[in-house]
Protein backbone atom coordinates (compact mmCIF):
# COMPACT_ATOMS: atom_id res chain seq x y z
CA UNK A 1 0.00 0.00 0.00
CA UNK A 2 1.08 3.29 -1.05
CA UNK A 3 0.52 7.12 0.03
CA UNK A 4 -3.33 8.04 0.39
CA UNK A 5 -3.83 6.47 -2.67
CA UNK A 6 -4.12 2.64 -1.38
CA UNK A 7 -0.90 1.79 -4.23
CA UNK A 8 2.51 -0.17 -3.07
CA UNK A 9 4.72 2.87 -2.14
CA UNK A 10 7.64 2.46 -4.46
CA UNK A 11 10.21 0.21 -2.72
CA UNK A 12 13.32 2.71 -2.90
CA UNK A 13 10.87 5.55 -1.09
CA UNK A 14 8.76 3.38 1.22
CA UNK A 15 11.93 2.75 3.79
CA UNK A 16 11.34 6.13 4.79
CA UNK A 17 9.80 5.80 8.18
CA UNK A 18 7.87 8.78 8.43
CA UNK A 19 5.93 7.99 4.89
CA UNK A 20 4.46 4.53 6.43
CA UNK A 21 3.49 6.44 9.43
CA UNK A 22 1.53 8.52 7.19
CA UNK A 23 0.47 6.11 4.66
CA UNK A 24 -1.56 4.21 8.55
CA UNK A 25 -2.87 7.11 9.47
CA UNK A 26 -4.46 7.72 5.81
CA UNK A 27 -5.92 4.77 5.91
CA UNK A 28 -6.96 4.14 9.42
CA UNK A 29 -8.90 7.55 8.70
CA UNK A 30 -10.58 6.16 6.29
CA UNK A 31 -11.47 2.94 7.30
CA UNK A 32 -13.02 4.55 10.59
CA UNK A 33 -15.12 7.20 8.22
CA UNK A 34 -16.09 4.39 6.03
CA UNK A 35 -17.77 2.54 9.53
CA UNK A 36 -19.32 5.84 10.36
CA UNK A 37 -20.60 6.05 6.81
CA UNK A 38 -22.18 2.60 7.18
CA UNK A 39 -23.73 3.06 10.42
CA UNK A 40 -25.63 6.03 8.43
CA UNK A 41 -26.89 3.41 5.89
CA UNK A 42 -27.70 1.07 8.32
CA UNK A 43 -30.11 3.38 10.64
CA UNK A 44 -31.96 4.21 7.54
CA UNK A 45 -32.00 0.84 6.23
CA UNK A 46 -30.37 1.68 2.93
CA UNK A 47 -28.29 -1.19 0.62
CA UNK A 48 -24.84 0.80 -0.46
CA UNK A 49 -23.54 -0.70 -3.49
CA UNK A 50 -20.24 0.37 -4.84
CA UNK A 51 -19.21 -0.08 -8.16
CA UNK A 52 -16.13 -0.38 -9.66
CA UNK A 53 -14.48 -0.81 -13.17
CA UNK A 54 -12.14 0.43 -16.05
CA UNK A 55 -13.61 3.57 -17.56
CA UNK A 56 -15.91 3.34 -19.85
CA UNK A 57 -16.99 -0.47 -19.13
CA UNK A 58 -20.81 0.90 -18.81
CA UNK A 59 -21.03 1.00 -15.15
CA UNK A 60 -23.36 4.77 -15.74
CA UNK A 61 -25.41 2.85 -18.84
CA UNK A 62 -25.58 -0.05 -16.06
CA UNK A 63 -27.33 1.86 -14.30
CA UNK A 64 -29.31 3.52 -16.71
CA UNK A 65 -30.75 0.51 -17.31
CA UNK A 66 -31.21 -1.07 -13.39
CA UNK A 67 -33.46 2.26 -12.94
CA UNK A 68 -35.26 1.09 -15.73
CA UNK A 69 -35.99 -2.20 -14.93
CA UNK A 70 -36.54 -1.69 -11.33
CA UNK A 71 -39.20 0.73 -12.67
CA UNK A 72 -39.69 2.62 -9.52
CA UNK A 73 -40.33 -0.45 -7.71
CA UNK A 74 -37.32 0.64 -5.64
CA UNK A 75 -36.03 3.75 -4.16
CA UNK A 76 -32.56 4.35 -6.02
CA UNK A 77 -30.14 7.22 -5.64
CA UNK A 78 -26.62 7.60 -6.75
CA UNK A 79 -23.26 9.11 -5.84
CA UNK A 80 -20.88 9.88 -8.88
CA UNK A 81 -17.35 9.99 -8.97
CA UNK A 82 -15.42 11.60 -11.75
CA UNK A 83 -12.23 13.74 -11.92
CA UNK A 84 -14.35 16.08 -14.23
CA UNK A 85 -17.58 16.90 -15.48
CA UNK A 86 -21.15 16.12 -14.34
CA UNK A 87 -22.10 14.20 -17.09
CA UNK A 88 -23.05 10.86 -15.19
CA UNK A 89 -24.96 12.27 -12.87
CA UNK A 90 -27.04 14.12 -15.35
CA UNK A 91 -27.46 10.65 -17.23
CA UNK A 92 -29.04 9.21 -13.90
CA UNK A 93 -31.29 12.56 -13.16
CA UNK A 94 -32.67 11.94 -16.44
CA UNK A 95 -34.29 8.57 -15.26
CA UNK A 96 -36.28 10.17 -12.77
CA UNK A 97 -32.95 9.30 -9.68
CA UNK A 98 -31.14 11.64 -7.84
CA UNK A 99 -27.62 11.95 -8.11
CA UNK A 100 -24.74 13.56 -6.56
CA UNK A 101 -21.81 14.33 -8.31
CA UNK A 102 -18.13 14.02 -6.41
CA UNK A 103 -15.81 15.38 -8.56
CA UNK A 104 -12.36 14.00 -7.74
CA UNK A 105 -10.12 16.48 -10.26
CA UNK A 106 -7.02 14.59 -10.07
CA UNK A 107 -7.90 11.72 -7.29
CA UNK A 108 -8.12 8.53 -8.91
CA UNK A 109 -10.61 7.20 -6.26
CA UNK A 110 -13.63 8.10 -3.94
CA UNK A 111 -12.89 7.73 -0.38
CA UNK A 112 -15.38 7.27 2.50
CA UNK A 113 -14.79 11.12 3.13
CA UNK A 114 -16.09 11.96 0.12
CA UNK A 115 -19.13 9.89 -0.05
CA UNK A 116 -19.81 11.22 3.67
CA UNK A 117 -20.14 14.81 2.28
CA UNK A 118 -22.58 13.61 -0.66
CA UNK A 119 -24.82 11.98 1.77
CA UNK A 120 -25.30 15.19 2.93
CA UNK A 121 -27.16 16.01 0.09
CA UNK A 122 -29.22 12.75 0.51
CA UNK A 123 -32.05 11.96 2.35
CA UNK A 124 -31.11 8.86 3.22
CA UNK A 125 -34.78 8.15 5.01
CA UNK A 126 -36.22 8.10 1.50
CA UNK A 127 -34.06 5.61 -0.42
CA UNK A 128 -34.01 1.95 -0.71
CA UNK A 129 -30.38 1.67 -2.41
CA UNK A 130 -27.88 3.76 -2.63
CA UNK A 131 -25.42 2.71 -5.47
CA UNK A 132 -22.11 4.75 -5.06
CA UNK A 133 -20.34 4.99 -8.74
CA UNK A 134 -16.46 4.84 -8.62
CA UNK A 135 -13.82 6.78 -10.75
CA UNK A 136 -13.15 4.47 -13.53
CA UNK A 137 -9.92 2.65 -12.83
CA UNK A 138 -9.31 -1.07 -11.87
CA UNK A 139 -6.26 -0.29 -9.52
CA UNK A 140 -7.06 2.10 -6.52
CA UNK A 141 -10.52 1.74 -5.78
CA UNK A 142 -10.48 -1.30 -4.39
CA UNK A 143 -8.26 -0.03 -1.53
CA UNK A 144 -10.81 2.62 0.03
CA UNK A 145 -13.48 1.18 1.86
CA UNK A 146 -16.55 4.03 1.28
CA UNK A 147 -19.25 2.00 3.82
CA UNK A 148 -20.50 -0.18 1.45
CA UNK A 149 -22.09 -3.15 1.72
CA UNK A 150 -21.25 -4.82 -1.74
CA UNK A 151 -18.02 -4.19 -4.01
CA UNK A 152 -19.36 -5.03 -7.53
CA UNK A 153 -17.13 -4.88 -10.31
CA UNK A 154 -17.51 -4.18 -14.36
CA UNK A 155 -15.72 -6.02 -16.62
CA UNK A 156 -16.26 -4.89 -20.23
CA UNK A 157 -15.80 -7.42 -23.08
CA UNK A 158 -13.74 -5.39 -24.99
CA UNK A 159 -11.50 -5.25 -21.89
CA UNK A 160 -10.07 -9.19 -22.92
CA UNK A 161 -10.76 -12.11 -20.12
CA UNK A 162 -7.31 -12.19 -18.90
CA UNK A 163 -8.38 -9.11 -16.38
CA UNK A 164 -8.81 -10.39 -13.49
CA UNK A 165 -5.39 -11.86 -13.43
CA UNK A 166 -3.90 -8.83 -14.01
CA UNK A 167 -5.99 -6.62 -11.75
CA UNK A 168 -5.89 -8.90 -8.81
CA UNK A 169 -6.26 -6.49 -6.30
CA UNK A 170 -9.71 -5.07 -7.29
CA UNK A 171 -11.07 -8.78 -8.48
CA UNK A 172 -10.28 -10.29 -5.15
CA UNK A 173 -12.58 -7.38 -3.65
CA UNK A 174 -15.67 -7.99 -5.99
CA UNK A 175 -18.57 -9.64 -4.09
CA UNK A 176 -19.94 -9.84 -7.59
CA UNK A 177 -18.03 -9.54 -11.28
CA UNK A 178 -20.64 -8.32 -14.24
CA UNK A 179 -19.45 -9.53 -17.16
CA UNK A 180 -20.68 -5.99 -19.45
CA UNK A 181 -21.29 -5.58 -22.98
CA UNK A 182 -22.35 -9.10 -23.86
CA UNK A 183 -23.41 -7.64 -26.86
CA UNK A 184 -19.83 -7.28 -28.29
CA UNK A 185 -18.97 -10.85 -27.49
CA UNK A 186 -19.87 -11.75 -31.26
CA UNK A 187 -17.34 -9.57 -33.01
CA UNK A 188 -14.46 -9.82 -30.08
CA UNK A 189 -11.46 -12.37 -30.26
CA UNK A 190 -10.25 -11.93 -27.06
CA UNK A 191 -13.10 -12.53 -24.82
CA UNK A 192 -14.08 -16.30 -23.80
CA UNK A 193 -15.92 -16.14 -20.89
CA UNK A 194 -15.13 -19.49 -19.57
CA UNK A 195 -11.36 -17.96 -18.90
CA UNK A 196 -12.54 -14.88 -17.44
CA UNK A 197 -14.51 -17.31 -15.24
CA UNK A 198 -10.99 -19.36 -14.92
CA UNK A 199 -8.95 -16.26 -13.87
CA UNK A 200 -11.49 -14.87 -11.26
CA UNK A 201 -10.82 -18.50 -9.25
CA UNK A 202 -7.59 -18.43 -9.37
CA UNK A 203 -7.33 -15.93 -6.97
CA UNK A 204 -9.81 -17.87 -4.84
CA UNK A 205 -12.46 -15.69 -5.50
CA UNK A 206 -15.93 -17.35 -5.21
CA UNK A 207 -17.75 -14.62 -6.33
CA UNK A 208 -20.28 -15.30 -8.77
CA UNK A 209 -19.75 -13.98 -12.39
CA UNK A 210 -23.06 -12.87 -14.31
CA UNK A 211 -22.58 -11.74 -18.38
CA UNK A 212 -25.05 -9.07 -19.36
CA UNK A 213 -25.61 -5.93 -22.06
CA UNK A 214 -27.26 -3.32 -20.58
CA UNK A 215 -27.87 -1.97 -24.11
CA UNK A 216 -29.85 -5.25 -25.03
CA UNK A 217 -31.05 -5.97 -22.22
CA UNK A 218 -29.89 -9.74 -22.09
CA UNK A 219 -28.66 -11.13 -18.62
CA UNK A 220 -30.08 -7.91 -16.87
CA UNK A 221 -32.53 -10.73 -14.89
CA UNK A 222 -29.67 -11.75 -13.26
CA UNK A 223 -28.82 -8.38 -12.07
CA UNK A 224 -31.68 -7.59 -10.78
CA UNK A 225 -32.42 -10.56 -9.19
CA UNK A 226 -28.36 -10.50 -7.35
CA UNK A 227 -29.80 -7.06 -6.38
CA UNK A 228 -32.96 -7.54 -4.76
CA UNK A 229 -31.98 -10.35 -2.99
CA UNK A 230 -29.04 -8.30 -1.10
CA UNK A 231 -32.03 -5.71 -0.13
CA UNK A 232 -33.96 -8.60 1.50
CA UNK B 1 -1.85 15.70 -6.22
CA UNK B 2 -1.99 13.04 -3.23
CA UNK B 3 0.69 10.73 -1.22
CA UNK B 4 2.96 8.85 -3.85
CA UNK B 5 -0.02 8.53 -6.06
CA UNK B 6 -0.32 11.47 -8.00
CA UNK B 7 -4.04 11.88 -7.27
CA UNK B 8 -5.09 14.28 -5.06
CA UNK B 9 -5.21 14.19 -1.37
CA UNK B 10 -8.38 13.37 0.54
CA UNK B 11 -9.21 17.35 1.38
CA UNK B 12 -9.79 16.69 4.95
CA UNK B 13 -6.14 14.75 5.08
CA UNK B 14 -4.46 17.57 2.91
CA UNK B 15 -4.29 20.00 5.64
CA UNK B 16 -1.82 18.10 7.86
CA UNK B 17 1.67 19.89 6.62
CA UNK B 18 3.63 16.66 6.84
CA UNK B 19 1.54 14.69 4.48
CA UNK B 20 2.30 17.81 1.85
CA UNK B 21 5.51 17.53 2.84
CA UNK B 22 5.55 13.55 2.30
CA UNK B 23 4.27 14.26 -1.22
CA UNK B 24 6.65 17.19 -2.23
CA UNK B 25 9.67 15.06 -1.73
CA UNK B 26 8.15 11.97 -3.01
CA UNK B 27 7.68 13.75 -6.48
CA UNK B 28 11.11 15.08 -6.38
CA UNK B 29 12.96 11.96 -5.99
CA UNK B 30 10.56 10.63 -9.00
CA UNK B 31 11.69 13.62 -11.03
CA UNK B 32 15.22 13.61 -10.37
CA UNK B 33 15.75 9.79 -11.37
CA UNK B 34 13.51 10.22 -14.15
CA UNK B 35 15.97 13.15 -15.28
CA UNK B 36 18.49 10.46 -14.77
CA UNK B 37 17.02 7.76 -16.58
CA UNK B 38 17.00 10.16 -20.06
CA UNK B 39 20.33 11.23 -20.21
CA UNK B 40 21.06 7.24 -20.27
CA UNK B 41 18.32 7.40 -22.81
CA UNK B 42 20.40 10.48 -24.85
CA UNK B 43 23.99 9.10 -24.47
CA UNK B 44 22.65 6.13 -26.31
CA UNK B 45 20.14 7.33 -28.98
CA UNK B 46 17.33 5.96 -27.63
CA UNK B 47 14.06 7.17 -27.74
CA UNK B 48 11.69 6.14 -24.93
CA UNK B 49 7.97 6.50 -25.61
CA UNK B 50 5.39 5.78 -23.11
CA UNK B 51 1.96 4.21 -23.69
CA UNK B 52 -0.86 4.81 -21.32
CA UNK B 53 -4.30 4.17 -21.69
CA UNK B 54 -7.64 2.20 -19.70
CA UNK B 55 -6.96 -1.77 -19.16
CA UNK B 56 -7.51 -3.37 -22.45
CA UNK B 57 -7.46 -0.42 -24.52
CA UNK B 58 -4.93 -2.44 -26.76
CA UNK B 59 -1.24 -1.44 -25.19
CA UNK B 60 0.24 -5.03 -26.07
CA UNK B 61 -1.51 -5.63 -29.49
CA UNK B 62 -0.60 -2.43 -30.46
CA UNK B 63 3.00 -3.05 -29.95
CA UNK B 64 3.04 -6.53 -31.75
CA UNK B 65 1.31 -4.48 -34.70
CA UNK B 66 4.24 -1.94 -34.32
CA UNK B 67 6.82 -4.45 -34.36
CA UNK B 68 5.67 -5.93 -37.17
CA UNK B 69 5.04 -3.12 -39.00
CA UNK B 70 8.93 -2.28 -38.56
CA UNK B 71 9.94 -5.14 -39.68
CA UNK B 72 12.91 -5.24 -37.68
CA UNK B 73 14.29 -1.99 -39.75
CA UNK B 74 14.77 -0.65 -36.51
CA UNK B 75 15.95 -2.15 -32.88
CA UNK B 76 13.06 -2.26 -30.43
CA UNK B 77 12.82 -3.12 -27.02
CA UNK B 78 9.76 -3.19 -24.50
CA UNK B 79 9.39 -2.30 -20.67
CA UNK B 80 6.25 -4.19 -19.52
CA UNK B 81 4.37 -2.66 -16.13
CA UNK B 82 1.50 -4.76 -14.86
CA UNK B 83 0.31 -5.22 -11.05
CA UNK B 84 0.32 -9.12 -11.96
CA UNK B 85 1.50 -11.62 -14.73
CA UNK B 86 4.55 -11.93 -17.10
CA UNK B 87 1.60 -12.61 -20.55
CA UNK B 88 2.55 -9.20 -21.39
CA UNK B 89 6.61 -9.52 -21.87
CA UNK B 90 5.80 -13.09 -23.17
CA UNK B 91 4.02 -11.93 -25.94
CA UNK B 92 6.43 -9.11 -26.76
CA UNK B 93 9.07 -11.83 -26.38
CA UNK B 94 7.22 -14.22 -28.92
CA UNK B 95 7.87 -11.29 -31.86
CA UNK B 96 11.39 -11.43 -31.38
CA UNK B 97 11.84 -8.45 -29.42
CA UNK B 98 13.18 -8.11 -25.80
CA UNK B 99 10.57 -7.35 -23.39
CA UNK B 100 11.28 -6.92 -19.59
CA UNK B 101 8.34 -7.18 -16.95
CA UNK B 102 8.23 -5.01 -13.95
CA UNK B 103 5.46 -6.65 -11.66
CA UNK B 104 4.00 -3.61 -9.54
CA UNK B 105 2.17 -5.80 -7.00
CA UNK B 106 -0.74 -3.30 -6.20
CA UNK B 107 0.97 0.09 -7.45
CA UNK B 108 -1.25 1.63 -10.15
CA UNK B 109 1.61 3.05 -11.87
CA UNK B 110 5.23 2.43 -13.35
CA UNK B 111 7.41 5.36 -11.89
CA UNK B 112 11.13 6.54 -12.52
CA UNK B 113 12.87 4.11 -10.31
CA UNK B 114 11.40 1.34 -11.49
CA UNK B 115 12.28 1.94 -15.66
CA UNK B 116 15.88 2.43 -14.18
CA UNK B 117 15.53 -0.61 -12.70
CA UNK B 118 14.72 -2.78 -15.46
CA UNK B 119 17.07 -0.43 -17.72
CA UNK B 120 19.78 -2.47 -16.01
CA UNK B 121 18.46 -5.59 -17.61
CA UNK B 122 18.63 -3.90 -20.80
CA UNK B 123 21.66 -3.26 -23.32
CA UNK B 124 20.60 0.40 -24.57
CA UNK B 125 23.25 0.65 -27.03
CA UNK B 126 21.52 -2.24 -29.35
CA UNK B 127 17.78 -0.48 -29.22
CA UNK B 128 16.10 2.36 -31.38
CA UNK B 129 12.88 2.82 -29.43
CA UNK B 130 12.26 1.77 -25.89
CA UNK B 131 8.34 1.14 -25.79
CA UNK B 132 7.55 1.39 -21.94
CA UNK B 133 4.05 0.18 -21.20
CA UNK B 134 2.90 1.72 -18.45
CA UNK B 135 0.02 0.15 -16.01
CA UNK B 136 -3.19 0.16 -17.53
CA UNK B 137 -4.92 2.99 -15.54
CA UNK B 138 -6.52 6.40 -17.12
CA UNK B 139 -5.24 8.40 -14.26
CA UNK B 140 -2.49 7.86 -11.85
CA UNK B 141 0.38 7.35 -14.80
CA UNK B 142 0.23 10.36 -16.07
CA UNK B 143 1.61 11.94 -13.34
CA UNK B 144 4.87 10.18 -12.97
CA UNK B 145 7.61 11.08 -15.56
CA UNK B 146 9.92 8.24 -16.38
CA UNK B 147 12.38 10.02 -18.77
CA UNK B 148 10.07 8.97 -21.64
CA UNK B 149 10.91 11.74 -24.62
CA UNK B 150 7.00 11.30 -25.64
CA UNK B 151 3.90 10.43 -24.02
CA UNK B 152 1.24 8.70 -26.00
CA UNK B 153 -2.64 7.60 -24.29
CA UNK B 154 -4.79 5.27 -25.91
CA UNK B 155 -8.44 5.53 -26.08
CA UNK B 156 -10.05 2.52 -27.48
CA UNK B 157 -13.38 3.22 -29.34
CA UNK B 158 -15.65 0.98 -26.87
CA UNK B 159 -14.50 3.55 -23.62
CA UNK B 160 -16.70 5.95 -25.30
CA UNK B 161 -15.60 9.60 -27.39
CA UNK B 162 -16.16 11.11 -24.22
CA UNK B 163 -13.35 10.10 -22.00
CA UNK B 164 -10.93 12.74 -22.67
CA UNK B 165 -13.51 15.16 -21.11
CA UNK B 166 -13.82 13.03 -18.07
CA UNK B 167 -9.55 12.29 -17.34
CA UNK B 168 -8.06 15.64 -18.64
CA UNK B 169 -4.80 14.95 -16.81
CA UNK B 170 -4.96 11.61 -18.80
CA UNK B 171 -5.33 13.30 -22.17
CA UNK B 172 -3.55 16.65 -21.62
CA UNK B 173 0.08 15.29 -20.79
CA UNK B 174 -0.38 13.01 -24.08
CA UNK B 175 1.78 14.07 -27.05
CA UNK B 176 0.00 12.22 -29.17
CA UNK B 177 -3.29 10.27 -28.81
CA UNK B 178 -4.39 6.96 -30.54
CA UNK B 179 -7.94 5.88 -31.29
CA UNK B 180 -8.11 1.92 -30.94
CA UNK B 181 -10.02 -0.88 -31.83
CA UNK B 182 -11.14 1.42 -34.65
CA UNK B 183 -12.58 -1.80 -36.64
CA UNK B 184 -15.55 -1.78 -33.86
CA UNK B 185 -16.85 1.25 -34.48
CA UNK B 186 -19.63 0.19 -37.05
CA UNK B 187 -21.11 -2.15 -33.87
CA UNK B 188 -20.52 1.16 -31.73
CA UNK B 189 -23.44 3.64 -31.11
CA UNK B 190 -21.46 6.04 -28.08
CA UNK B 191 -18.17 6.40 -30.31
CA UNK B 192 -17.86 9.33 -32.75
CA UNK B 193 -14.26 10.32 -33.65
CA UNK B 194 -15.03 13.82 -34.26
CA UNK B 195 -16.35 14.06 -30.91
CA UNK B 196 -13.68 12.75 -29.44
CA UNK B 197 -11.45 15.19 -31.49
CA UNK B 198 -13.54 18.06 -29.82
CA UNK B 199 -13.15 16.55 -26.26
CA UNK B 200 -9.52 16.47 -26.70
CA UNK B 201 -9.33 20.19 -28.58
CA UNK B 202 -11.39 21.49 -25.50
CA UNK B 203 -8.74 20.60 -23.05
CA UNK B 204 -6.06 23.38 -25.04
CA UNK B 205 -4.45 20.41 -26.25
CA UNK B 206 -2.82 19.96 -29.73
CA UNK B 207 -1.71 16.79 -29.82
CA UNK B 208 -2.73 14.74 -33.01
CA UNK B 209 -5.41 12.36 -32.80
CA UNK B 210 -5.32 9.02 -35.18
CA UNK B 211 -7.31 5.96 -35.24
CA UNK B 212 -6.10 2.89 -36.04
CA UNK B 213 -7.22 -1.10 -35.81
CA UNK B 214 -4.54 -3.43 -34.57
CA UNK B 215 -6.53 -6.03 -35.52
CA UNK B 216 -6.69 -5.00 -39.32
CA UNK B 217 -3.94 -3.02 -39.68
CA UNK B 218 -6.01 -0.10 -40.96
CA UNK B 219 -4.12 3.34 -39.89
CA UNK B 220 -1.19 2.07 -38.85
CA UNK B 221 0.52 4.09 -41.23
CA UNK B 222 0.24 6.95 -39.96
CA UNK B 223 1.27 5.66 -36.51
CA UNK B 224 4.43 4.38 -37.92
CA UNK B 225 5.12 7.90 -39.50
CA UNK B 226 4.67 9.40 -36.62
CA UNK B 227 7.10 7.01 -34.57
CA UNK B 228 9.80 7.04 -37.41
CA UNK B 229 9.69 11.34 -37.59
CA UNK B 230 10.06 11.09 -33.20
CA UNK B 231 12.71 9.14 -34.51
CA UNK B 232 14.42 11.40 -36.66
Amino acid sequence: MCGTCGCNIPQTIADGHESVEVLIGLLDANDHQAAHNREHFNEHGVLAINLMSSPGAGKTALLEATIEAFDGKVRIAVIEGDLETENDAERIRAKGVPAIQISTGSACHLDAHMVHGALHDLDLQGIDILFIENVGNLVCPASFDLGQHFNVALLSTPEGHDKPAKYPVMFRAADLVLVTKSDLLAVLDDFDPTEALRCLRQLASSAPMLDLSAKTGDGMRGWVDWVEEAIA
